[in-house]
């Protein structure tokens, strides 16, 4: 019997998972050599071919980031240079398994060893594709993750985690990753256990394994008493969520009756179809990335998306956020290609900077406005001017829409605080129709510390007391001028960030949807 | 006669130059055709070799990011894949410098097109490798930038700025570009007047500009009366720096008499070799980044250095930064790839995940600590857990060398105040030595806006109200708790910007050798 091990990271979606251990790095390919080299040549082209198809099936579901990565991908699969190679040494005999792999690890080292950022981040890639086209090869002789694993490995691909049916359970622990990755995003709003930020692991560990995501642990080989006890907690969390679920359809209020309003934060219009609107005060951040994909979308196209959530919400407030292009989300033909991206020309700053883009989404909006209880708020502002900008351009487009006899509405117009200048220095914006506290963005500003970079996870913590102090300062400031402050980032919805943020001197949260309930559940708990 | 054109822009480099425009972006090659496509062969391998020797040369005294560039540059040059295409257009009969821009246009079509980063990144490289083999080229028949020219362009090649001899004045205006990147701070060093920012032009500018690049404007094709207006204050610019050397030879004190401490920084050991050490009141921050160039350094290698500065230094304190690796300081086989370097695993954060390379650099430091007035700080403190680990290697390096009978000393422990969450919440750090605030770090962290990226340049002032509003909040807790506060970022040498610091409460200084008398005038000018 192996020793029980003990890993300690950092929870990325709140669970509890138990289940064989499905090593993500060490997956042996157990392929069924064919009878001739024509054969082999047959197999790995259907490889190919089942591997581009799956990843178009995915782009399909995918969105920014994710499908520009699918994308690269297909084509590299598509290129004869790159699979050229393999085909010439089935040719000569080999079977296509080795063919493929020799192959691309012979064009993956000569980029890992480069001394070239470009060829070092491509060949992360080149191991994508690889490693797919070999489970394609081996799909048949080969088992897939059984039901209910636990995913540990480095990392974990979105396409890893957008195929897998999570509904027996199972759950994602890391040695690398980060809490604020896409994948982690999609965790949290699929209600799947993860933790990022394991480290190394000592041994090579296989068999069942106790995945603690409501505090940042695993055990591998867990003695008869560890799983006990981790079924204990397991079923207290259940409960507690459960429990939760109750909170639900109730207005939020701590233990001291203060009442605290809970928005949901929305990445795309749809996200709103399985939510009961009368669960939420509205909806307190929609994104709008997902409309700029592909292509920059034409005004018709976002009118009807933001008419469509509007009318969802009826009465409640719907804060919609202008483009939040750059950073960790780039846009084709829009966002430019920066070295330090998160510092970069992102949000408001790319509007500004293109505002034959801004204004059709600008006209949408005003059109959109007539439908509903509509604020508009603007990402990345760092000083005064950018808002007076934007807000001109609004000014503008309204006084066209206006002789052109078209129907709109001026919305109030609000600004993100995520940027430290804003939030510290908070005078400057007395004019400005309400504050949205982007806490994921202003905390990995203040401590410096990337929100998607496992190495500096440690020191990304809202809960810092610099943070927090930025934060109270807003909410006084906010109080004193009595304009709104609300708060829309990930911290809103973290069970163990809220009682420090009302502390703080919010009474506004804004959630993704999966986290109502826990939210509501904590807010109950809070003595303030 | 064309009208004149004035264009605004941001100073990089204060001074001024008025001379013939040479148009980075419009180098025209003039070939002269050879008679066989033998001679053209050896014309274009001629031309591969000037241009390889040429980086060569350069590289020796390149550092970090620059050498970085040009290696890769060379590792292309010597790549027959690329190359070959040319050759064979060659042999079906092209002259050398067709042969060559078409093969290298072709290859770099295919990258600029792309999608990926990766390769759009790349056909930069594959741009500047095409035009040095094309200069090499046309060498013979092509004038060069003539004596005392104004290099204007998008942006210019730390390789163009490394071979031009400015000792016949001349100067750099740039479209795009940053006062933050490489030739900036060479330009500031070496006393060349450069601007950035500019924007597109409306024409194709050429023949005599003024450029003046202490408020950051340039004129191209002046009338009369401004060439007049221009030399006024290019005489005055030069009268004041002129007189400002009047001031080196005495100590800093503003207009009311407060004393002001100006020490300097240094990148390099050499760096004191030219200056008078009665001129300043010390180094305030010696960098050490120098010693991590290509590979890690011994300890006896960083031990010669720091002595050497501390000797110089005589009883004046020599405050030394651990390794600032990381971030836009890349050191092979130490520092991670990383999406967002500035928000990554730097400074401190990287010494403290690579203890047995910082340990080394400990020893050394302890050692040289008796051959002067030795302060130690650390760069990228965020929280005082790094502080208190880093104090805890000191201690435990200490009594290995007692042990070992090793001569040594502690010296005080500082930090680098240049993460916004210390200045926000300075009182947990009340245990350290002296703080020396970092305004370039610090700034960019505030303003969410990089110091190497023109996009975002109108943002990134360390004279927002936010950041002067942490300095002073700084300086006062460094007051209350008699811990001493320096400054050391571009800011300390800048004199439009040193009124506001001393305004902010402080009192010490340190800035670039070059920028020495000009500082002590500026303070001269205060009257606080």
């Amino acid at each position: 019997m192996p020793e029980p091990l003990r890993l300690k990271g950092i929870s990325a979606s709140a669970g509890y998972a138990e289940g064989p251990l499905f090593n993500l790095d060490a997956v042996v390919a157990r392929y069924a050599g064919k009878a001739t080299a024509a054969d082999e040549r047959l197999a790995l082209e259907a490889a190919i071919s089942i591997a581009t198809g799956r990843l178009a099936t995915l782009i399909e579901a995918a969105d920014g980031d994710a499908a520009d990565i699918l994308e690269f991908q297909i084509a590299m699969l598509e290129d004869d240079a790159l699979t050229g190679p393999a085909f010439t040494a089935i040719a000569s005999g080999q079977p296509a398994d080795a063919a493929w792999r020799q192959a691309l690890d012979a064009e993956i080292s000569g980029y890992e060893t480069s001394d070239q950022d470009y060829f070092r981040a491509r060949a992360a890639d080149m191991r994508d594709i690889r490693d797919q086209v070999l489970r394609a090869l081996t799909e048949d002789s080969e088992a897939a993750a059984p039901a209910g694993a636990i995913f540990y490995g480095d990392d974990i691909a979105p396409t890893r985690f957008l195929e897998t049916d999570w509904s027996s359970g199972g759950g994602i622990a890391l040695k690398a990753g980060s809490a604020a990755s896409h994948v982690a995003m999609l965790a949290r709003s699929r209600g799947v256990p993860m933790i990022v930020g394991l480290g190394a692991c000592p041994t090579n560990p296989a068999g069942v394994a106790l995945l603690d995501a409501e505090h940042g642990g695993i055990v591998l080989a867990p003695s008869k008493a560890e799983i006990e006890a981790f079924r204990l907690l397991s079923s207290s969390f259940a409960a507690r969520r459960d429990k939760a679920e109750t909170y639900l359809t109730k207005p939020a209020v701590t233990k001291a009756g203060t009442a605290v309003r809970v928005q949901v934060n929305i990445a795309d219009p749809s996200d709103v179809d399985g939510i009961d609107v009368s669960t939420c005060d509205g909806v307190g951040l929609m994104r709008t990335e997902f409309l700029f994909g592909k292509t920059l979308p034409d005004e018709e196209t976002q009118y009807r998306a933001y008419r469509k959530v509007l009318e969802w919400a009826g009465e409640k407030p719907v804060t919609i956020r202008t483009i939040d292009a750059g950073g960790d989300k780039p846009v084709p033909g829009f966002t430019a290609e920066e070295t330090n991206p998160f510092l970069g020309l992102r949000g408001i700053r790319l509007s500004l900077a293109r505002p034959e883009v801004f204004r059709v989404q600008i006209r949408a909006l005003l059109r959109a406005a007539i439908h509903g209880n509509l604020k508009v708020m603007f990402p990345m502002i760092a000083v005064i001017d950018e808002y007076q900008q934007a807000t001109t351009l609004f000014v503008e487009e309204q006084a066209g829409l206006v002789a052109r006899g078209v129907a709109q509405k001026m919305p109030p117009l609000g600004i993100m605080v995520e940027v430290p200048s804003v939030a510290i220095a908070p005078e400057a914006f007395a004019e400005v129709a309400f504050f949205s506290i982007g806490s994921n963005d202003l905390t990995q500003y203040v401590m410096a510390a990337a929100r998607d970079n496992a190495s500096v996870a440690h020191l990304n913590s809202v809960r810092h007391p610099a943070v927090l102090r930025l934060i109270a300062s807003v909410a006084a400031f906010g109080r004193a001028q009595e304009i709104p402050v609300s708060l829309c980032g990930d911290a809103g919805g973290d069970p163990g960030a809220i009682p420090a943020l009302l502390e703080a001197g919010l009474r506004d949260l804004s959630v993704v949807p999966a986290q109502l309930a826990m939210a509501k559940a904590a807010i109950a708990d809070v003595s303030i």
